[in-house]
């Protein structure tokens, strides 16, 4: 039997090439954080050097004579018998193959073409939406949609060039089984947040508008992280203007968040947030650093531990019925004369809105549904880019019930477009499917999970991720993860009904 | 006439490397000042494959090949003719090929070897240190003194091969050149100290010893490292364990400092010396980033900038007159009572210690020479390595009066020898050599520089020496630089009559 041994020349490369992907994930982690102002410029020549050097490495000589002694470089089928081959090589041989073939089936006269573009048009689309005006960027985005189909054609599809670009991102999803999966939850979501809408209950959520002293909340959000397992020994949060995640290594994760005086939820559901994504990178495996089974599945599962964090446990009651009392006592000015009931339903107002990243856990997703078929209008269909706002409008209102008055608030609001990244946004909601039915599996599976985390036990759930998921990298695909932990396909049901169970209560729904 | 416009295919390449070396610096500095405890070995491997990186690419093919286009890769000696190339183009290249030189004369086993053997050494000496043991050490060390004296064979010399080590520090600097330095000091301070030493005159120097909150320190440090001319905006200072200067590129040059709220001028004073080293870095040419003209001359070099802002100014009476009153306020319980003068003479305390790092401006330079002696010894008359303890406190007591009763406060406090760094010590007093010559010829050309200085005017001074030495990087050697500023060769007389006439002033000597 063939093993991981007898990849060792290869996981040698990978783990050169990690090495300076660390370096260059450092680079980037200092930019947000510490750098000095006027460092902006040798720092993106910098990075833009190592990067260089990556890509040398990834499809050099060195990388394709090695790896062409365990596949066939055209079709990544393993070369002799594939029955020879243990489970794991197999596994990291298929993921190997599939980042080379990434790194080399684009043309570099394209890869320069398209980098020039998204720089330039990233730049433009930060003055068409200082401007709210779209036309200003609609023809950079029209040839960003060119470049993005050329690209579809050298990285080969099935069914629908879409399936190409969203596979960058969530690995062997496609358009069919993301469509369905889609649809169901819009059909129930788009009524559930009606019926919220006409609810005569209205969350308190002013609550959180006064003031709360930076220190103590970020204490409090360091409270959460370590009952939630982060290890600061191998990990830290700093600030920044975006919270963000980033690894080095296993044994060094970071996490950032940003502190307002006068928002509590912003920089305590960050925090979790982006520690759920960090007990995902600190529970990788250090002996596989550097090669497809020390790395993460996809965008979609590493959210799943993010949304699973923040939402059914970090808005759930179990959760803050441990929580709050600590909570009170660090703000009581604040929290003194209010109940742990009305604070659970403030932060869990519910409300349609203009902008994506300030939505709820319900609308969210209509939020996601309107980008997924936009996009696919685009690159399917052919949707002419000059009448996107109409487009974007006509569903904000079908969906939400509310429309854009400008275009900064609708079809400009997001980077991703100007930066190429199309089949990025479902990531976000498959993120959210896969939390719940992961969440679901993991209170069959842990004994009185929710009773544990209501005494703010949140170790066992910890525990359970990583020996579930964590630890075994890209082993198995998204799809396959959720199999195997679940026994079953990925299904919206478990986030439908957790959505309307946690709302229908809230909201004292029928 | 050939100028570096010619040398383009080679400096593309040191840019190239120096990209990687910022890399490395900036784990290095992430390393000492944020990095989480538990990420060391990962970190330690990766700075490793990237230091390899470098390594390759100086002595590559590529590298060798290109500088085989402008000199005789075995001698160094232009090719064509000399007088073809202009005085930048010729020093690049003389310094260009000094490193590819200094790389490649190595053999790699003897390197993996002395790598080996230091980092054994370094661990040996902890435990040595610690248990107070220098037999513990002396067969380490043994070995080590074995292999830097292969090394100066490999490297080439005139007269000493103690001259091949110091030449790795400040290039060109011999023995011939710094004994007679040294000597012509060493006289003057001896009986210096021991006329201090009988002065009835004894600064309050425990007047530092109270409570200083953190705080409070670090933002007075940062306002006179603001006056200096410290770029903020290019610039940092973090906390570290051991003070630092680090820099990535002339934009992005961190200091740190340390704090001990017991004791005042531990942060203050190291943030003014770093300061100095920060800003000939950010001093340094943009233009030239990665190339020799764009890169320091010498730690000599390096150390006199720091060394000139920390004790020519920051110990000086004009410096204060304007400080003290700001630090007064800063601190008014504990020095609203106590006028200038004795604040002036407190900070200026003289007394012989058996420690280097914590000694004064006077007797810090014959901790320098009994290191200087004691490493010629051994290196050029093979003096015995077991008799060390002996040999080092007997000069002690010959030069400050003073006898370790141990190792550890003798023979083993510094860690050079451990790293093999012998060669390193002298430039520490050759900074302060250079620091009073600078400084001297600095109140010659800039009017009424000390009058500027007591109003806090610092500014005129740091123009001068970016002007003078900064913006020429390694154009010319440290010799040639002191010659060009000062119209003369170093000369010990400026320090000399410096620490005469403040000391005599401070303690009343006749």
């Amino acid at each position: 039997m063939k093993d991981l041994k007898t990849l060792t020349p290869l996981t040698k490369i990978l783990k050169e090439i990690q090495h300076i992907n660390s370096a260059i994930a450092l680079m980037g982690w200092d930019q947000e954080t510490y750098m000095p102002l006027g460092a902006g410029q040798a720092r993106a020549e910098q990075m833009s050097f190592l990067k260089g050097l990556v890509h040398e490495k990834q499809v050099g000589k060195e990388m394709s004579e090695t790896l062409a002694q365990f596949v066939d470089l055209e079709t990544g089928g393993l070369s002799g018998d594939a029955n020879d081959w243990d489970e794991p090589a197999s596994a990291c041989l298929r993921e190997v193959w599939r980042d080379y073939h990434h790194a080399t089936c684009l043309p570099s006269d394209f890869v320069r073409k398209l980098g020039l573009e998204t720089s330039l048009s990233h730049q433009v689309w930060i003055e068409a939406r200082k401007k709210s005006d779209f036309s200003l960027f609609a023809s950079n985005l029209k040839r960003i949609v060119a470049l993005k189909k050329e690209e579809a054609e050298y990285l080969g599809y099935g069914d629908s060039p879409y399936d190409a670009l969203m596979d960058r991102f969530e690995p062997g999803m496609t358009i069919a089984q993301v469509a369905p999966l889609f649809d169901a939850l819009k059909a129930k979501l788009v009524p559930l947040v009606e019926k919220i809408q006409l609810s005569s209950v209205v969350p308190r959520k002013e609550i959180f508008q006064t003031y709360f002293a930076e220190k103590a909340q970020i204490e409090f959000g360091e409270k959460v992280l370590q009952a939630m397992g982060y290890d600061f020994s191998i990990g830290r949060q700093d600030l920044s203007a975006h919270p963000f995640t980033t690894s080095f290594h296993p044994t060094d994760v970071r996490i950032t968040t940003r502190v307002d005086e006068k928002d509590l939820l912003s920089s305590l559901f960050s925090s979790i947030h982006e520690g759920g994504h960090g007990l995902y990178d600190q529970g990788l495996s250090v002996a596989h650093f550097g090669t497809p089974l020390g790395d993460s599945i996809s965008l979609g599962i590493h959210e799943s531990q993010s949304r699973m964090w923040e939402n059914s446990v970090g808005r759930s009651k179990p959760f803050w019925k441990h929580f709050y009392p600590i909570l009170q006592k660090t703000f009581p000015e604040q929290f003194e004369a209010l109940g742990v009931e009305d604070f659970y339903s403030a932060i869990n107002t519910v409300g349609p809105s203009l902008i994506r990243v300030e939505s709820d856990e319900v609308t969210y997703n209509l939020h996601i549904m309107l980008r997924f078929e936009i996009e696919r209008a685009i690159i399917e269909d052919d949707f002419p880019v000059e009448q996107l706002p109409v487009l974007w409008n006509d569903k904000m209102e079908a969906y939400l019930g509310v429309r854009p008055e400008n275009d900064a608030e609708g079809v400009l609001q997001d980077v991703h477009w100007s930066g190429g990244a199309f089949g990025y946004f479902p990531t976000y909601t498959l993120g959210n499917l896969y939390a719940a039915q992961f969440f679901n599996q993991a209170k069959k599976e842990i004994p009185n999970l929710l009773e544990q985390i209501s005494k703010g036990s949140l170790l066992p759930l910890k525990s359970w991720l990583n020996e579930k998921i964590h630890r075994w990298g890209r082993q198995y695909s998204s799809q396959a993860m959720v199999a195997r932990v679940c026994g079953e396909a990925p299904d919206p049901a478990y986030f439908i009904n957790y959505l309307e169970e946690k709302f229908g209560e809230i909201y004292s729904l029928t």
